[in-house]
């Protein structure tokens, strides 16, 4: 498994183009075919310094442990530095009153940060595919993200998560789950099957399972390209938008609703407030107006936003404060 | 029926703000429930010099036919003016190439634009919905129209048509196909039930009757919410983004590729070119590039765009401009 296999036909490098082989990177493996299948190509892309990081999210018993032994028998054989870490994601989604996908996602990415600072390592490969970001689009649509939300899976973006710049690759955003099945029988990987179907929220997996194949069925043809497209573009699209934002929120009153809403949508997540929606987004954008008279509203995770003297500030509700110390964690 | 009976609550005003109602507006009355809805509530509104329009597609015989005279009865009744105009559009479809769809479009923006010329009229009250709206963002975005195509249908947007420069109002996208429901049994409205849903696009139909009652039980709750939300902020992004098109579609060569893709799409439909996909796009989009050998990219309706010492053209095969020549007709 360590040998390197000459692929076929090679997937698309591009997203590789700055990352010099021989520098350290992280790469999240949950065991699943995806992220078993891009730490295979790594490797064989002649990427030696790999740092292998899985968290048990605590939401599978003894599958999940038996998933950690599985990924770091695999670093090991492969010679590959392996991190674990577990957390109580239950509790955490009740804690912040995140949903259960939501409070998976900031543990995951507050573990890859806590790594990265600890190794100096700043830059984290993930294992994205083309099947993820159709599906996150029709995901975030469907619930009412909005279109500045329609591109939260990107080749490569930058997150801030505590304090800490984390820069998130994610190579495989062109290559298809087909392929990748592909893959692993060509290569003949192992991985655990369960892993690959992980995500704790149920909607996600009945959007994959069955309204994405109900659609292909009704509509008559593929619709995963047109989901990728649009994808695609509102990605290319979001990155000019972005550029029209101002870096303080008070200076975006007089711009363009669309402008407004990104500078919110920012402001929101540089504050470490997950789980925007296009409500949310508005009843913030609406606190940019004087002239009305709320001047508060509520965020999730027992906070706030609020105006005073035309600037805008976050709180956080007092038991809230007092929790968030005891365990000293704060949300993404 | 043409007396003015107040409605409980009335709907949302603001797309009337700057169309006087002492002024001349045409409106397109299909004999459905929503444009005999649209018809009753500009009228409650004072507009009183309302032309109905009104296009027999030769989609539907006889029944077609009935359509047009419970039309031009309603017209009467309510002394409005009435225009009837007949077109055989799967003869234009078949001549075209264009989908039913498009080709019934097409004819009827062609028959607005003729009696807005003839009447000195430039302004065309149209009664689509919110639920349209809905429709037409996933409908767009299912056939991967990409982020650029998911706003076709606005409150209020100006069209050219064959160098006619027709102003569209569509005063209802706020409102739901329910609300229509309540207001026409509220007002006691006659109207024909068939013509409510004659698009000629099946797929078009089982997006309203199948996919989306599909994915709200999968789901768990509304979309039509979310998708006329997304519509709605892809509407406000895309006229920012429109501002950034040049006027030269060869000045846009180092552009950002979002901006590439806005301005071959608004050359392809200043030349009247319709149904215009991403894949099109992209194709047309890479003859901005000088270093790529091909300059030539074939269109529907038998033409084709070309690169000629880095200026751009729209060419028509002889034997398609033949055909036209005698029809007299062109494409929108």
């Amino acid at each position: 498994m360590t040998k390197r296999v000459p692929c076929v036909r090679d997937w698309d490098t591009s997203a590789l183009r700055d990352l010099p082989v021989g520098r350290r990177y992280l790469i999240g493996v949950s065991g699943g075919r995806d992220s078993v299948a891009l730490l295979h190509w790594l490797q064989g892309h002649g990427y030696r310094k790999l740092i292998v990081c899985h968290l048990d999210h605590g939401l599978r018993g003894r599958a999940a442990q038996a998933d950690a032994r599985f990924v770091e028998r695999l670093a090991t054989e492969m010679e590959f530095p392996f991190v674990l870490a577990s957390e109580d994601v239950k509790a955490r989604a009740r804690r912040s009153k995140y949903s259960l996908e939501t409070a998976a996602r900031v543990a995951r990415y507050e573990f890859f940060a806590r790594v990265a600072r600890r190794r100096r390592c700043g830059t984290i490969f993930l294992g994205h595919h083309a099947d993820d970001l159709a599906e996150t689009f029709l995901f975030n649509l469907l619930r009412g993200s909005g279109s500045e939300g329609l591109h939260s899976l990107r080749a490569g973006s930058t997150l801030a998560v505590n304090n800490f710049s984390l820069s998130v690759v994610r190579p495989l955003l062109r290559v298809w789950r087909r392929e990748i099945d592909d893959y692993v029988v060509a290569h003949r990987l192992r991985f655990r099957e369960d892993a690959t179907n992980q995500s704790p929220e149920p909607t996600r997996n009945r959007i994959r399972h069955r309204i994405i194949p109900m659609i292909e069925k009704e509509f008559g043809r593929e619709v995963r390209m047109s989901l990728w497209r649009a994808a695609e573009i509102a990605a290319e699209e979001s990155a000019i938008l972005e550029e029209l934002v101002p870096a303080d929120l008070s200076a975006a009153r007089n711009l363009p609703v669309a402008v407004q809403r990104r500078a919110v949508r920012r402001w929101l997540r540089e504050n470490a407030v997950a789980d925007v929606g296009f409500d949310l987004i508005e009843k913030v954008r609406a606190l940019l107006d004087p002239a009305n008279g709320v001047a508060k509203v509520n965020l999730p995770g027992d906070r706030h936003a609020r105006r005073r003297a035309g600037r805008f500030f976050i709180e956080e509700l007092p038991h809230a404060k007092v929790a968030k110390e005891r365990k000293g964690k704060k949300p993404l």
